[in-house]
């Protein structure tokens, strides 16, 4: 690979001459001397330029020149120097070439202090506010969790497949879906990849997993709602119940979160004070009749009975308390919902209890889970109670020929984000957020 | 994780008493026994029910009601039995549950053979066409791929980002590009992640990859071409030249090939009749204007100098006959093409020549990369000069405010699975094909 060296890596060069490529972060122009910090994703560095040497007269005029933010290559010897507070080291460059130039004196905003900027400026200038470290660090933490969540359905046979988001029918319900023009017809856009997992399952593809976007024309503005959001799918087959589905995603969010703290958790420590928390297996479970009751009992919390066929926000939230109070647990599955209110592909029993759960993390839903209907007589029942019409014909034909049983989930991986890093809002932890008035840029 | 067992680990469990789930492949009713051959993603194996027995009673009439392609759960003793043509082993069951039926006494098509079935008969029923061994193993092959060109990114540091597919400005040119309907507005669906990635580039990320869906209005039908389909694009600052990008994407390439030889050589070799070649690093460089004076030379093929400017598919073709005659090597970089008709954000030198490749594996091109233009005021002007209107103004912010030198290249997964498995067409290895006139299921 390209034989570049980083500013971390630059400890183990001591007195070698060395190229470094990074970008300018500061300079101070002083009497006798020019330093200049240079940055690049792994770390700062500082470069010292004494202007009473003949040979840097070249040097200094190019740091005369130089803009911060600027990006420069430079060639010189990096030595130890315990005076140096940065990192105890300098480098003293023997040449320094500006590769591009900013040419603004100011940028539109601080990104080091984002205190007192807008959240939509920062939007606005998305390329600008990733250069805070904080914010750039999101997307590391998030890819690197991503990466062991992966590993541990790679461990385990899951084959990663990719689906279509151009679909030809508006699935369940029309409402919500993105609508393309498609030469001399409509298509939609997916709101998930349900129905082609569930094809996965029926051709014999056994365990699957998908991470790609999904689109829902939902006109609403909160925190946790895009346009176009990041959601990792998985469906496998052969489980016995649900009870499947909730072992292999709790084993795989611990398995996710425990590495993750392994390779990042001092580092998240620092730049977000908190500490990840591997969680123990099993994850605590309770039906939603009893959480309701706990909650009551506990809290003092009271709904009216027809609010109890769902978590409420609130409810949700006492949740993550509950789970901590009564488990020491940062999650907790809650299952046993009434079905109807639910997709109809989700299995019910015959009492019309959903073979499913909701995953709630820290007092937020973060995953919906469940066995689903694979009986062909079923399905196409339910689809017909639902009123369901042409849209989903094709759907129902993947259970005529034979299905195994299965079950599936899906997490939304800007959410998890946010949840993790206790950051206020999707809009931060997608790199290009998406909503019903952000299309930019 | 689930604690089942699959078919290529019974072997394992010889004379204990096993669950299994599985499809049924194959039943044979004869007059004294019943032999239901089961079938998995790992494997099948047989399980026998003799008639004579009084205990197997109930066994042998669900057994008589089964259909193939039903699927089912057995409980039984898994034994060894040299007898047995189908791996020496046998399931003796104890209890057969039938957890989904067939209802159909013939599918749409013999999957098994599929040498006479109109291949857009398979895509109605892709559900079908992938109970096919060969077909489905596309998938694992794809997969395992995938997930080795990840490794090496990740081995060196490189984050994965999700940019989004709805964008608000019709991009490079606003042909083939597909318009959605966005509340009040319009979207366009993205042709790449290109902006995006660079724009990462210029918020100092580094190095990045994305594997995602991409969106072409291309109303042609060609075996290499879709309207929809997955893209590995990868970018990386700090780079010297364009030769960089080359080095990574060869040594990607290579890792990539070699780790999927050793997980799944012997099974490709099995279905597909191929050899995985490891390539040796580096790749074979040459530049166009040698390409055609030794295509000429070699193999007298001659084209108009009008031509010269791009590989024909013909010349595409003999640069992998080129690639093995002299280097004995399946891939070969080809370079210097004139700049004028590549996209603008490429690099060019002062004499027009772009600084950047195409990659010709097999005699097909499955990859461009370049170093990028990241300089405000070149990049500017090449815009300019390309009549580039607003539609990339916000593209060109990017790079005002400093932006270190980068390049990168995009990879696409259906045609390197192509090519991989020497599979005539995209529909094939696209999960769901989407064409113009394919929209279904």
């Amino acid at each position: 690979m390209l034989k570049r060296i980083s500013i971390s890596e630059l400890k183990n060069h001591f007195n070698e001459e060395i190229e470094l490529q990074a970008f300018v972060d500061n300079i101070r122009n002083i009497k006798w001397v020019q330093f200049v910090i240079l940055r690049d994703d792994t770390g700062k560095v500082q470069m010292t330029i004494e202007k009473s040497i003949e040979e840097n007269k070249d040097l200094v005029e190019i740091v005369d020149n130089l803009t911060s933010e600027s990006t420069v290559k430079i060639r010189g010897k990096v030595i130890e120097n315990p005076n140096v507070k940065l990192n105890g080291m300098e480098i003293i460059p023997k040449s320094i070439v500006v590769t591009s130039k900013n040419n603004n004196d100011e940028l539109p905003f601080n990104y080091r202090d984002l205190s007192t900027v807008n959240l939509e400026t920062r939007l606005d200038y998305r390329f600008i506010d990733l250069r805070n470290e904080r914010n750039a660090f999101i997307f590391k933490v998030q890819s690197t969790l991503i990466k062991y969540m992966r590993e541990y359905l790679y461990n385990n046979n899951f084959t990663e497949i990719h689906t279509p988001k151009l679909i030809g029918a508006a699935s369940e319900s029309g409402s919500e879906v993105f609508e393309v023009k498609y030469f001399d017809t409509k298509a939609y856009l997916a709101q998930s990849p349900q129905f082609y997992k569930q094809m996965a399952m029926a051709s014999g593809l056994n365990r699957i997993f998908e991470i790609a976007p999904c689109f829902r024309a939902e006109n609403s503005n909160t925190n946790r709602h895009a346009t176009e959001f990041t959601s990792f799918d998985v469906e496998v087959s052969y489980i016995n119940s649900f009870q499947d589905v909730m072992d292999l995603e709790a084993e795989m969010l611990a398995y996710g979160l425990e590495h993750l703290k392994a390779e990042l958790g001092d580092k998240i420590k620092e730049l977000y004070d908190i500490d990840i928390v591997v969680p123990t297996l099993p994850f605590p479970t309770m039906p939603l009749k009893d959480i309701y009751k706990e909650l009551e009992e506990r809290y003092n919390y009271k709904v009216d009975d027809s609010e109890k066929t769902d978590l409420t926000t609130e409810a949700e939230r006492l949740v993550g308390k509950l789970a901590h109070d009564k488990f020491n647990h940062e999650f907790m599955f809650v299952t046993d919902y009434p079905a109807e209110k639910r997709a109809f592909y989700h299995m019910r029993d015959e009492q019309g209890i959903l073979q499913g759960y909701d995953l709630i993390w820290c007092g937020v839903e973060i995953t919906s889970g469940a066995q689903r209907e694979h009986r062909y007589d079923k399905i196409c029942e339910v689809a017909k109670e639902k009123g369901l019409g042409k849209d989903v014909e094709f759907y129902l034909e993947f259970f005529k020929y034979g299905c195994p049983p299965h079950g599936g989930f899906a997490i939304g991986v800007d959410r998890l984000t946010m949840l993790l890093l206790n950051i206020p809002s999707v809009k931060e932890t997608q790199f290009l957020f998406r909503g019903p008035n952000r299309l930019n840029p």
